[in-house]
Formats: C-alpha cells, sequence, structure tokens
C-alpha cells in the first residue's frame, strides 16, 4: 500500500517534477523505515488509513535526505543507479529534495496528528545538524567513537525512532510502550548505521551499488577508521589521508588495513549491542506477529551484505 | 519581536549550526513577508501568541528558499554580501536550508492549526515545483509571459500569499476576508517580483547588492526579455545567448537593450495593474491602520529602488 502511494505521487502531472522524482521513488530501496512505521504501529490500536500515510511520508521524507545527501557529497551512484545530482545536476537535486520534504511534510499534515507532525519537523532538525556538523567536520581531527555515535543518532537513528515513534502515537500507544517502541527504532537505526559503515569497507561494491571505502574519499571518518586509529596510533593515517586529500591509493591502503584487522569484528560486536538493546526494549510490548518481525528485523540488520 | 525571535534561532547551542545561521539571519532583509502576516493578521482576532511565531517561520522559511536558491545559481552575492554556498560550500547552504526549513515545521506546529500547517508545507511543494521548472527549462524557447507569470507565482506570490493567508487565518478571519487577504498577498507578490526582475536590468548595483542582468547569465527568462522578444522577433538575442552560453558581453548589449526600449515602462505598467488589484481585493476589509499599511506596502512595491 506504500508502495502504491508512493506511485501515486512519482506520477504527477508536471513533466519537470515527474521525471526526477519518478526516477528516484523507482528505486528499489529496502523500505525498511516505513515497514517499522506499520510494524510499530500493529500493537495497540492498528488503524492503517493513519499508518500508511505515515509510512509514506517517511520513505518520502528518507528519499528527500538521500538526495540532499548526494548532492551534498557529489556522490556519483545512489543505489546502484546514477544519483540525481549526477545525472540531473546539483540543482535539481536540490530542489527535488525540497519538493519531497514538502510532500512528505504535507501528508503528515493530512494526518492531523500534531505529535507526529512536530516529530517530524524535530527529526529534520535534528538530520540536518548533525550533517553540517559532519560536512563542516570532515577530515577534523577531534572524531572520536563518542562524536561518532552522536553522528550516526543525528543521521540514521533519529529517523528510525521517528518512524516507529509515530507508529505507536498513531496507534495510541500507552506511554511506556512508546518509548519502549521509539527505543527499539534508535537501537535498531544505530546497529543499521555501523554496519553500514562496516560494508562501506567489505562489502561487495556490486551490491553495495557504490565503491568501497566512499566515506573515507568523502573525508568521514567512520567506526572502523576510529577504532583502527585508536589500535595504530603510530600509524599515522588520518595525517597521511588529510595530506594527501583522500587519495585513492591511501584509501585502498586503509581499506586493506581494516579488512585484515580485528576491527571488523570489533564493529560487528558494537552493532550486535545495539541490536540486543533494540530487542530488549520491545520485552514489555505484547508478544505478537509484529513483535516477531521486528526481532527478525534485529537479525537482519547485522546480517545484511548490502 | 519577531526580530528578537530570529536572533534566538540563531543563538543555537551548536557551534557548527549558529555561525552559517546567525550569517544569514542577521543580514539585513526586507522582512517584507513577517510584516504581512502582522498585518493581515490585525483585522479580526489581534493575537500575537500565535501571530509571532507564524511570522517568524514565514521570514525562517523565506530564508531557506533563499539560501537553496543561491546554492542552485550558484550565486556569489545575496543583499550585498557573499552568499552562504560561495563561502561555506553548496553542500552547507544545502544543509543550512534543510535546517531553516525543519526550525520554520517545528515552529508552525507549536502553533497548534492544522490549517496553516498544510497551507505552509503546500507553499513549499508550490516553491519547490516552480523552481524545479525554472532550473530545469533554463534558456528553454518556450517561455512567454504565460509560463513567467506561472513562474513567479510558484517562486514569489505564493510565499506572499501564505505569508497574509496565514495570518488571516491565525485570526480567525470570515472565509471572504481570508480569501481577500490572500489575494492581496498573492497581487502583491507578483507585483513585487516583476519589479524585482525589472530592477536586474535598470536598478543600482551597489543598492541590489548583486550584478545587474544576473537572472540573464543564469539562463533564466524574465519579463524584460520576454517583451524584448516579442517586440524585437527579428533579432534573435536568445539564440545568441544560448550559443555563446551567457556570454557577460551578450548579456551587457542585452541590458542595454532593455534599457533603452519602452519595455521597462511596460514592466511597470503590469507591476501597477497586480498592485491596483491587491489594492482592490481590500476594498470589503474593516478600513484601519493596518488596511492602511497594506495600501501604503502596495505602493512602497512597485516604487522600491532595491
Amino acid at each position: 500500500m506504500v508502495e502504491e502511494k508512493l506511485k501515486s505521487f512519482a506520477n504527477v502531472d508536471l513533466p519537470w517534477v515527474r521525471e526526477p522524482l519518478s526516477y528516484v521513488l523507482e528505486s528499489s530501496g529496502k523500505r525498511v523505515r516505513p515497514g517499522l512505521t506499520l510494524l510499530a504501529g500493529r500493537f495497540y490500536r492498528y488503524n492503517l488509513e493513519t499508518l500508511v500515510p505515515m509510512a509514506t511520508a517517511i520513505e518520502l521524507f528518507h528519499n528527500a535526505t538521500l538526495v540532499h545527501d548526494d548532492a551534498v557529497d557529489k556522490a556519483l551512484l545512489r543505489r546502484g543507479k546514477t544519483a540525481v545530482n549526477s545525472l540531473w545536476g546539483e540543482g535539481i537535486a536540490v530542489l527535488l529534495g525540497d519538493y519531497l520534504f514538502s510532500i512528505s511534510a504535507d501528508l503528515v499534515c493530512s494526518i492531523g496528528n500534531f505529535t507526529v507532525m512536530s516529530l517530524f519537523a524535530k527529526t529534520l532538525t535534528e538530520i540536518s545538524s548533525g550533517q553540517l556538523r559532519e560536512t563542516s567536520g570532515a577530515y577534523s581531527w577531534r572524531q572520536d567513537s563518542e562524536g561518532y555515535y552522536e553522528l550516526i543518532y543525528s543521521k540514521t537513528a533519529s529517523l528510525f525512532a521517528a518512524a516507529t515513534g509515530t507508529g505507536a502515537v498513531l496507534s495510541e500507544a500507552p506511554e511506556e510502550a512508546m518509548a519502549a517502541l521509539t527505543s527499539y527504532g534508535k537501537n535498531l537505526g544505530m546497529a543499521f548505521q555501523v554496519v553500514d559503515d562496516v560494508l562501506d569497507f567489505i562489502g561487495d561494491e556490486g551490491e553495495m551499488g557504490k565503491p568501497m571505502g566512499s566515506d573515507l574519499l568523502q573525508g568521514t571518518l567512520t567506526l572502523p577508521i576510529i577504532l583502527l586509529m585508536e589500535q595504530h596510533p603510530e600509524d599515522n593515517i588520518l595525517r597521511e589521508l588529510q595530506e594527501k586529500g583522500g587519495d585513492p591509493l591511501e584509501v585502498a591502503r586503509v581499506i586493506e588495513m581494516v579488512r585484515n584487522s580485528p576491527v571488523v569484528e570489533e564493529c560487528y560486536r558494537i552493532a550486535g549491542g545495539f541490536s540486543s538493546q533494540a530487542c530488549r526494549a520491545l520485552e514489555g510490548l505484547p508478544d505478537n506477529a509484529s513483535r516477531q518481525s521486528l526481532l527478525d528485523l534485529a537479525d537482519y540488520v547485522i546480517e545484511r551484505r548490502k
């Protein structure tokens, strides 16, 4: 149903919007976030009339942030396809992202619930402020694991938390259940992003749909590198990278270092920790099929290869 | 009060947000749009507790669109200062614009009125879809005055209409008055943009804070050029411009052509028509100081030199 609703948005009557919009919405994303909203909304008053627009809005919103991120990073690929900025230029990407934000916001308005609306707006504040921090602090020496966790909360986990949180609110979940589902979403998002950042080093380029080490080439320090730095304080990888300005050969060397180090395992241990916390958050919830799906999702997030 | 509220937003506790944000918000804009909200809200239930946040949100939102526009156009200057994209890069401009959208949306949420919230979201849809049209159709041969009016409605008049319309809604104006104030805002915005587009040819670079002919250099066809083309079908100005790709010498020639033609007067006649329509829309409203200010504003919009 979410898919149908996305299609109806892509089929807008303005040719200059339709072309890039349908290009983005027809990309085969995993649709994890709208799935979370629907699952989280299934514990109490399960009402698809509000949950489907909410889930659709979450996916539209997510796509808006992806299109803007790619414009900011001047990315070439997204989900194995040429990125919007690469295909139509950065200007179109900026405006298409704004358009996606606006239709997602309007869709949330149509639900008529102030709590989800405000949660939605605050999530964009969180995400854009996190991305501002990342972009303005690229190649910063002060990056440590604390800062990394704050950053991935802002850029990923906050939207996961909004996805489950809005589902909970709309199903009139009691306060404790709402907090539990929000905590599940947040921790799942943290696990998801840590795994994403590891896959950027060990994943399969074809499956990932983007080149390896792309974060590093962008000057973004993710957990594997931060842990690697802690383990090899003598090898001033970062200083090297900074001096050589993201030199692909240097990046290739660092990718090899990560792959051959215990850092990968350590990252999976950390991601597993977040995933377990997500599962524990669900303990007090009614034991139904939806809960089982959320538990399965917490496993999938760790095991996925793309 | 709007100014104070803007300052409080600029004074956010995150250094990576504060610097570019306060840079934008402390620029001396004319604050026409928030003024419209306050004035439009003064005919019926005048309640500053909702009107001030609304007016502030309108100004934040306006600044978000400016920051994104400049990023899209790769503009060098804005209000006589270096544009955000030029100073910190396009990436920061994209994210700062998103941040501004998000805090404006959250501010609107805090008012707790669904009608203004939905109006707000729909205005962003209108603006971004108009800008998409403009950007994807730059140097398009099919530009005519009809298309021009649609475009300036999307990019300027829709926000003016939202500024007065939200003021009317929040003051619980009766339906007719709401329609009148919205129509006033729309027509004022049309007049404002037509004058803006003329000033791009005849204004003073120092006062305008940006170089002359900047629209043309961007490949944007505005009313003066469209009328000029109609008057000189033999002089294929546009084809020349397209072939020479916005050659500054060619642009300078066209600026001279516009200045020495009756096109300027014709544009002012058209702007005056919109301005009169704006004034006529106010005829049925209570005759108070606010109404007089709106009438004065309709004159100012035509007479302004920057």
